[in-house]
């Protein structure tokens, strides 16, 4: 068993070989002066079981790219197996076509990862579960809900709601009020004619209540915050809001630190930078999970 | 017949299209606030015939997943062919396992386009001409040393002799000599001991003649310079230099500023950005060329 790290995530990286009690294995991942990747492994790995950890982050082309040499070089130097721990899967909302002439990305990101080699895919909280379906090599679908679950419980938080605030996302509010005991609730967006402004509705109750919203990714922060906005106008006591993949790009920490949500739970499925952590956010680790998978 | 162009070369695009009379199909490359890709093909191509040019330059793996993206989008909207027009292919030199463990990047290149579904390739100048055999698609491999004798042929210059940088460019260099009708040298380096400082040795008469150092790929000039500096320093009268892929990272316009070199002959197979533009650099076309494979 070896175990490598990439460039994406260092930091979840060595918590999952302190789990293991295996050292992350050699290999430097550098780029030439024009741009181009180098990648040097370090140690042989000649008939191992060979795991590597990288998520398809932001930069999400570089980190694709480096995965794919990776295996490609893993491959031509005889691993016996070749696992892909993926923390974060990029472009997975990119998985259908919802126009005409578009491309279906999540596929293609599959294809690619089994054309250079990959033998086994370990990935959490797909944007989609469909996505499990477009590999051909064996995947293990982790969820990111009982760790977040977890760190709920321990706060003791009473008369809880669980918020989805779209309709994709209710089966993912159900599954953490199943286990925080508690109801849900929906945020019902709808246009009630074209190009007129959205009416934001809520269904379920939520008066009085402490609310949790629930989503699986957190990119710009619109959907969360104004969802945060719609339930205290309409009579939440506090809303918590918690996701597995902080993706949080462009305007993202402006709008959560501005908004009214008291604390944003997430995980380390993406590395958050320095200049992206505010006193709001909570970083759970995925680690313990991802130990156990491996 | 349908041509679009990504990113990477808008302008050599632009000739291509003006060569044959046939405009430039509409789509948008653009990105998601998080880094992913955007593409929107604007226009039906439904049973079509479709080019694609895309250099595979620096930013290397955005201009490479830009053209996988494109492919798979072109794939699913039903068109007829899938020809990509590669002006330069990157990671070429990454063609064989120099060493123990490192990929093979040019293959796994190769492997990603096919998978991605593409069904014909055009490339100019591959660094290995055996990388046409990484390929199980037709590939047209077109060769920039016509259009670089063409210039010298022009500019009647006197008593030349074609100077290859090192041992791997003698068959480029012997073509050129061909077309000018002159004799060959070439660039011996050698480490006389591990760890003592290179010999630049000089096979050939250069004594009082115009040379002209020919490579494939300039990237930080440091060959091309140091070998420009030897012809001077051995008896040549001038020295020219000329490439097909002026890759011109890091320190390269620097040294060639700063070198004996009197003039440096590049096409625009990549573009070259404006802060890289200087007196000494002449840039020919290789649209025709391209414009006659399609
Ligand atoms: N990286 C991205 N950032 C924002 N929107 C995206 C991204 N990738 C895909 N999309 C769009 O999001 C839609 C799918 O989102 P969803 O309905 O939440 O599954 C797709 O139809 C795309 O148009
Ligand atoms: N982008 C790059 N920049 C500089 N060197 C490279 C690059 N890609 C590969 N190489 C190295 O260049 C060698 C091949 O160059 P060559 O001998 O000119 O074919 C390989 O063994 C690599 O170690």
């Amino acid at each position: 068993l070896k175990i490598f790290s990439l460039n994406s995530d260092p930091s979840l990286s060595k918590r999952i070989s302190d789990i293991l009690g295996v050292e992350l294995g050699k290999c430097s991942v550098t780029r030439f002066s024009d741009g181009e990747i180098q990648i040097n492994i370090e140690e042989s790995i000649r008939g191992c079981d060979v795991y590597i950890i990288q998520s398809i982050s932001d930069p999400v082309n570089e980190h694709l790219m480096e995965l794919l040499i990776m295996v490609d070089a893993l491959k031509r130097a005889s691993a016996k197996t070749i696992n892909l721990v993926i923390p974060y899967y990029g472009y997975a909302r990119q998985d259908r076509k919802a126009r005409a002439r578009e491309p279906i990305t999540a596929k293609l990101v599959a294809n690619l990862l089994e054309t250079a080699g990959s033998t086994r895919v370990i990935a959490l909280d797909l944007h989609a579960p469909q996505i499990q379906g477009f590999f051909d090599i064996p995947i293990d679908h982790l969820l990111g809900v009982p760790i977040l679950a977890q760190y709920f419980q321990d706060k003791n938080l009473e008369d809880l709601v669980i918020v989805s605030p779209d309709h994709g996302g209710v089966t993912r509010a159900r599954k953490l009020a199943d286990r925080l005991k508690a109801p849900i609730a929906i945020i019902d967006k709808r246009r009630p004619r074209p190009n007129v402004v959205e009416v934001m509705n809520i269904v379920g109750n939520i008066e009085g209540k402490t609310a949790i919203l629930i989503d699986d990714i957190i990119d710009t922060a619109g959907t969360i915050t104004l969802a945060a906005n719609a339930l205290t106008e309409n009579g939440a006591k506090e809303v918590y809001a918690c996701c597995t993949h902080p993706v949080l790009s462009g305007p993202a920490i402006e709008r959560i630190q501005n908004s009214n949500i008291k604390e944003l739970v997430i995980t380390d499925s993406i590395t958050l930078p320095e200049s992206k952590r505010i006193d709001k956010i909570v970083e759970l680790s995925v680690a313990p999970l991802i130990g156990e998978a491996i």
